[in-house]
């Protein structure tokens, strides 16, 4: 197990009806907020309304900021920060998945940083301030309720990069599972499949000696296997959603990871996927991450044959450890097809005209991953596995 | 699930000489503290000297306030809150386990409340306010060093009562598991007992649909069974501590039992069995726990059933859940054995002169437990099944 520092002050607020309290909760930081959005969903659901009553109950101003798309723009980000110095605004409230709590982050470091905000997530510059950001959570996927983390893409270079810190982690987040009923089940199945490889990026690791996390990541992934199912028969059963909902903070709060070195290659090459060909993030990591399991067991046949035991409950004879293995990943691919979830570019009409240009993005700054270190061609084979 | 808040901003530095970054952390909060310790193997291992160092090197100047005894007592907390009043001090340090933990975190109460700090305890008064408190951990057992809550005895009314809120988490707690190869096997065979217990009383509840908590507490305890035989084998097996240091403090920092009604009957029942016998936590543990399940089990077949399988691999005909049940207390009595526990009174030579007494006052503030709440006479049957 390796060194490591944890520290992780986001309050969490979870259950049915929390999203009301969050008026009172905003006024212990501040008497006037960034309310910062995506499309129209929350103000069709009511949620809107509710939030901004609960604002004005509890005597907050807010100024609103809609328009965050998925893969949230840094266009976007720079109004959001402007609009905080106009307003002398030292507080953001994002309601919504992890394109608008990105979104948030990226403008609550902006408002602190003198230079350009972008030269943060391009590694240029660093910076260990930023205006406190809470969250009401309406999508579960991406974990950045309670993560240290932001993704922006910038739409003048096609980048899409990361930066962050524990300065960043929101001061509360409010996850109600209620609010996720109104979700469409192929966008429900994308966020398990998010949630399944964040997981995975901890799990797939060379750090020796790490019972411990294993377990518990075994037991997070076998838990939303178990509970996914529920939701495609329900999508208003509030016990699934709760399971699914905290499963999906647990995995990305950074606690599973501790003391292991990650991974993140699969992340890096389905990044490239969904900026050519818009297709959703968890849709691209359901057929990329069968596909670098393919490509990089080979040298790590203990630790997957673990994982296919533990969390595929695979059983076939140990005389053929490959057989083990390859059956492992023949369930998780069963697993997000009965979600109905692609795990083939096929199946998106994607074939390879794009994949050198693609391989040769993902590794602009290096090799990714830390199971295995993939250079261009590597990252090229895995797109040619995943056909 | 219930609803639930979840908040714990105590920073965790783990790893291999984390210590000695004990001087830089205190100084940016305090230039003079209380440094809080038990008895002399602090001194004798050479951690005092680190320790006081690393205070020197950073500019922090110390008082000392050592003698604190297992099962902490009010007398010592009173004298440290009257040496921070005339030291005008604003922090304390607590170098040990979870006595010393707790006795700091109680001085750190009564500094900031204007009356008696055990009306707290007894619960008469309440309060919100205490100096910040951070931790070198020594022993990986109650988990303290990240939680909420702390136990102190009365020596006047032989009363041990707990008192807590997330104002009391440890600002930072530093977790280097080479502290730790210095223990007697059987105090690291109680610390592990004692662990164990933390997860069972969060496992064992009414609440339904905890899906993931019950996977990740089943994970966690799998894991200590996994690693404990390892310790025992050579005390100085760093990865093993790792291991059994994280999951100590994961199964005491409140997150497993989220959105779970937890039960600490058997915590109750344990701590008059110390009182009166002065016998380790965790050996009182290893003994009341089976016994306890004995008593409880028949309303719950499914949950024990579930904890017999899952944790202990009990795999019997299904025609008898109760066969599978009490195989699951037969292992975990074996395992608790294997480490030189005791699991029985009669192995203490403890009859049951005092029961009577005992459960009295066990109850004395009404029933213990949540998945039965247990009378006088609930807590008599189990002292007797215990012997």
């Amino acid at each position: 197990m390796d060194n490591f520092k944890y520290y992780n002050p986001t309050k969490v607020l979870f259950g049915a009806d929390t999203h009301l309290l969050v008026g009172e909760e905003v006024k212990k930081y501040a008497d006037k907020i960034l309310l910062h959005f995506g499309g129209g969903s929350i103000k069709s659901s009511g949620l809107y309304q509710q939030v901004t009553d609960s604002l004005k109950a509890a005597g907050v101003a807010y100024v609103e900021l809609g328009g965050v798309q998925p893969n949230p723009r840094l266009s976007l980000v720079y109004e959001g920060i402007k609009l905080c110095k106009q307003e002398n605004i030292r507080f953001i409230l994002a309601v919504g998945g992890g394109s608008v709590i990105d979104s948030a982050k990226a403008i609550a470091m902006g408002v602190e940083f003198s230079g350009d905000v972008w030269d943060l997530y391009s590694g240029d510059k660093e910076t260990d301030r930023a205006l406190p950001v809470a969250t009401i959570l309406t999508i579960p996927a991406a974990g950045s309720e309670c993560s240290s983390g932001s993704v922006i893409s910038n739409e003048s270079t096609g980048e899409k990069l990361a930066y962050g810190g524990d300065f960043i982690r929101p001061v509360f987040s409010i996850l109600n599972p209620e609010l996720c009923y109104t979700l469409p089940k192929y966008q429900m199945a994308c966020g398990v499949s998010d949630m399944i490889a964040h997981a995975m990026e901890r799990y797939f690791t060379n750090t020796p000696d790490v019972d411990y996390t294993d377990r518990i990541l075994e037991a997070s992934i076998r838990s939303i296997i178990h509970t996914a199912p529920l939701l495609l028969k329900n999508m208003q059963n509030y016990d699934a959603w709760c399971n699914i909902m905290w499963a999906g903070s647990m995995v990305h709060n950074g606690i599973l990871g501790a003391g292991r070195e990650e991974d993140w290659g699969s992340h890096d090459i389905e990044h490239q996927l969904s900026a050519v060909y818009d297709i959703a993030h968890g849709a691209g990591l359901s057929i990329i991450f069968p596909a670098w399991m393919r490509y990089v067991y080979g040298e790590h046949v203990n630790r997957f044959v673990q994982f296919a035991m533990r969390v595929w409950d695979v059983d076939l004879s140990f005389e053929s450890p490959e057989a083990i293995i390859l059956e492992g990943i023949r369930r998780m691919e069963a697993f997000f097809s009965s979600l109905g979830l692609p795990v083939r570019l096929s199946q998106l009409d994607i074939d390879e005209t794009n994949f050198g240009m693609m391989a040769k993005r993902v590794t602009a700054r290096g090799p990714v991953g830390r199971l295995e270190q993939l250079g261009e061609q590597d990252v090229l084979a895995i797109y040619r596995l995943a056909l």
